[in-house]
């Protein structure tokens, strides 16, 4: 049976291929007793040889395709698998209380795991991370459902999942993920934003692809009209194999300005940079043209792991950035973890409100030892390019004080030492809170450049989380409010000879960009596939008509009225 | 052994008296295997026993004192208590298994609690909630620990709890209950707004109060630096009746202005009202000289109940406070629920970011039905005295236009009716998300107030949860940013000829109240207990000075150089 699911389209692009659930399994069972625990125990057994397999053919993939590094985890997944310390009381536990193995296996397995975790040594509280991991294996092969090897995806597959975190996609396989759907989420949920930063099709929040969809099944996503079309005719498969084809077409034709500057009808020459997570995502960089980074997403060094980067992991990563962009622009913003993004091995408190609370420059400049490493790694990586540095979630000035003397401290620490430091490093800020948007006349005499971070500063200044889909309505990028604080940002950057840049979605977003290109926005970071169609449309429109536009539209009441008013005057 | 706990003074005064833990006790067991079976029951069948009479015992004070309705609640806790259906099973298991009592009642309690919560009936799905309450007794007296009866005090206490949410405080019977402290939250916490509507002492934020203080410890608030002290000396105790002596000589030097009115230094006047959340609160603002009441939380009328409060319950309510106020402006806030404040029988969805959710007038207009009954209930109450409407959480102008428009929608129907509505009702907003703060000037065009309710402002404008102690000094009401939002929020309302009022804590806070009255706002909402105090204040202020300050600590960078400069331009 063909069906067709409706999302939001988050990453443009069509994608045909076989679904991969990336879901958990249900590992329920009910605790019962068993009149044969010999057999019960050679169940058991069974199931912990197959584990054993499984687990040595994916430690030997592991090393051939990840390294040796990524390949150890399953060594110790096998050490635990073997270990009669474990396995004892288990089958002693199926022998004595004569209960099922699924129980036996779940009540001594979290006993180790309580056990491990309480310990005062870090090596062996991760130990518990390794027992979970192999209960849940044995437990599924007792079960008969298949346990999850994301890591292992070896043909080309579409994910579904309910929703996609920053630690799932770094698992994810790039060569073979051709698209994905996730249940949840919205167009700047981190799903969303991997998907474009993968240049790979996505459609998000269609609710229930999880539901719709069963492994195997051939599936269409079509993100440009946010559709998924589950085991579709093979009429339809050739609709979507031309419009694949017409898209293709459409980013040949938008290939021809990679090279062109971006410039206005009129003239006026703004910058358009791109949003990258990680070094690889260069060749996207490039491919489409981008004129600097606007925005590199530090956290992605610190996720998928067990502990903090070192200082050296980080400046190799900083350095193949800024020497990949040969002296264009690389604004670096420092770690902008919590909120939703959370490190297993930070251990931050469980907060009511994420969203508002100890996360960014606030526990950076807390954890100072962390952040210093980072901004260490930075300096020293500053020769090699045109390095700027960011602090995420600055609210206040006190903040922004704090965060440069300590980044100051360090270059003249390093520079004692004799490390090459540039001096020609700005260092600036993001306004995604409202109240530095409102003190951008102060904070523009201290600082080198505002990014604007439309994401956060429209979930902050609506007061909607832009992840709960019940309010999405109040995700308002074109609100007249949240307009004028873009305004006085730009006003207060250019009255002090500083710039003015936007890294949030709305920078890519063609409703949005002849209002900031009236507002006067120096640079516009986005996904890296949306540079040239950006360019495209920004070498069409005048400024100084643009300009009377955002006049008007600053004027009126509401988002839609706003959205309107656009669409008329660019006849879109 | 006496020991002192620093806190944040939360509501002002001097309390002493003997400790009561409103800590939930700790019922965790081991599952045992037990030799004697027979006992085992017995010792079951005693707790059961046990636990009944404490429940007639309870049941009887409470048609007493709190009324046959609810007293029903125990009742049918004396019917799960008597159920063969429950006992027998935990009893066989007993018996069968040869496990403790404490492992036989909480599995197979859980098992109908888990039945009762699947059915379809919500009558049925409620027996959950009395069956679990039965088993945490039943447990308690298995295990030897007390159970809590908060609503059974009887003698005069100081309440110690983690942190007191709103149907707790609703439960605690206020002529015994003297004052309290709790580990969590800041002056803008629900647990300190009730102390201050309570006019009891409580000092909020101690972080240890439940850990270094024991039932029946003699305890004194000190509310207004703060302090409190465990197991006094006789000596400190001493010192402490004297300050409180003192401080009842304070209250009695205010009390002098009840009747006056407040005028600043050079003869400008402004309006004190009161923050209330129940009819019975208006003794309070009767005695402090109130000359409003600048907002009436209807929230409290939905808790600490299990269905939707009726149209006539409302309207009587409304009607009460309307009449005790004899004609005296009365602020009605429409429902803020969601968020941090739950109603156990609306069933609203668990998110991520209440704070950022879907709560307040984002609910209501989803659930119109709910908001009718409300707003009908206010309109036929608004003919006994001078009613305002006030909307909350408005983000946008749409949302405003909706409420509005199912207002006077509401108001034509009654009026065909037959029924006497108030044809002089303003109808206003609450200016608490940073959009509407923004957008001032065209709201201004069509509500009839504003009424800023700076405790969400500031945590939205500095996005930072304003219960979350880890980043409790990003509470900054004397950011510039957040004068600033204040500022055009009172400049666009005069501009239309409307006026502005403010309801958060800000109101009363005696270095926010200079800037306050120099920025023009018409009207401060407070808790009863800080009218007099801000009266004293203000009629010692010039206004034309005040003007000035406030030009001069909006150009200034931080918090705390605006605390320097409003306490050195008045002396503090």
């Amino acid at each position: 049976m063909s069906s067709i699911l409706k999302g939001i389209a988050a990453s443009s692009g069509i994608a045909i291929a076989k679904a991969y659930r990336l879901v958990e399994p249900d590992l329920s069972f009910e605790t019962k007793k068993v009149s044969d625990t010999v057999s019960e125990v050679k169940r058991f057994k069974e199931a912990v040889a197959l584990s054993t397999s499984e687990l040595e053919a994916i430690r030997d993939r592991a090393k051939v395709e990840l390294g040796e590094d990524k390949a150890a985890i399953f060594e110790a997944h096998l050490l635990v698998l073997s270990d009669p310390e474990l396995l004892g009381p288990i089958e002693d536990k199926i022998t004595q209380e004569a209960v099922n193995a699924e129980a036996s296996l779940k009540e001594t397995a979290d006993m180790f795991i309580v056990m491990f975790e309480q310990m005062d040594n870090e090596y062996m509280r991760e130990r518990a991370a390794d027992i979970r991991d192999v209960k849940k294996r044995v437990l599924s092969h007792l079960l008969g459902v298949k346990v999850l090897n994301p890591s292992m995806i070896s043909e080309e597959v579409i994910v579904i999942a309910e929703d996609l975190t920053p630690s799932d996609t770094a698992q994810l396989n790039r060569q073979f993920v051709k698209g994905f759907t996730t249940n949840i989420g919205g167009r700047t949920s981190h799903s969303a934003i991997m998907a474009r930063s993968m240049e790979i099709p996505a459609v998000v929040g269609t609710k229930e692809a999880t539901v719709e969809i069963e492994n195997g099944d051939l599936v269409i996503v079509d993100g440009l009209n946010g559709e998924v079309h589950v085991n579709p005719t093979e009429e339809v498969v050739k609709q979507y194999e031309k419009k694949a084809a017409q898209f293709e077409e459409q980013k040949a034709e938008w290939a021809k300005l990679v090279n062109e500057p971006t410039v206005s009808a009129d003239g006026h020459h703004v910058e358009l940079a791109a949003n990258i997570g990680t070094p690889a995502d260069l060749e996207g960089v490039r491919n489409n043209g981008g004129e600097a980074v606007g925005l590199y997403r530090t956290e992605f060094l610190y996720m998928g792991r067990t502990e903090l980067p070192t200082e050296d992991e980080q400046f190799e990563s900083y350095k193949a950035v800024l020497e990949g962009m040969k002296g264009k622009p690389v604004v670096v913003r420092t770690l902008d973890i919590g909120g939703d993004k959370e490190l297993p091995y930070l251990d931050l408190p469980h907060e009511m409100n994420p969203f508002l609370g100890f996360r960014a420059i606030r526990l950076c400049l807390e954890e100072q030892d962390m952040f210093r490493v980072q901004l260490r790694a930075l300096l020293r990586a500053s020769e090699y390019g045109n390095l700027k540095i960011m602090f995420p979630m600055i609210s206040n000035l006190d903040e922004f004080r704090q965060a440069k003397a300590i980044l100051l401290e360090e270059k003249e620490l390093l520079v004692e030492k004799g490390v090459n430091v540039s001096s020609e490093i700005e260092v600036g800020i993001m306004v995604e809170i409202p109240s530095t948007a409102v003190l951008a006349d102060q904070f523009a005499k201290e600082v080198d450049f505002f990014s604007i971070g439309t994401n956060d500063l429209i979930q902050y200044t609506m007061a909607a989380d832009r992840m709960n889909e019940r309010i999405s309505y109040l995700y308002q990028p074109y609100n007249p409010a949240i307009l004028r604080l873009v305004k006085m940002v730009i006003d207060a950057a250019h009255k002090e000879g500083k710039w003015a840049g936007m890294c949030g979605e709305m920078a890519g977003d063609e409703i949005a960009i002849p209002i900031l290109l009236g507002l006067g926005l120096d640079e516009f970071s986005m996904s890296a596939t949306s540079i040239l169609p950006a360019r495209t449309q920004i070498r069409q429109l005048s400024k100084e008509d643009m300009k009377k536009l955002a006049d008007e539209v600053l004027q009126l009441t509401t988002n839609d009225e706003v959205m309107t008013a656009v669409k008329k005057a660019i006849k879109l």
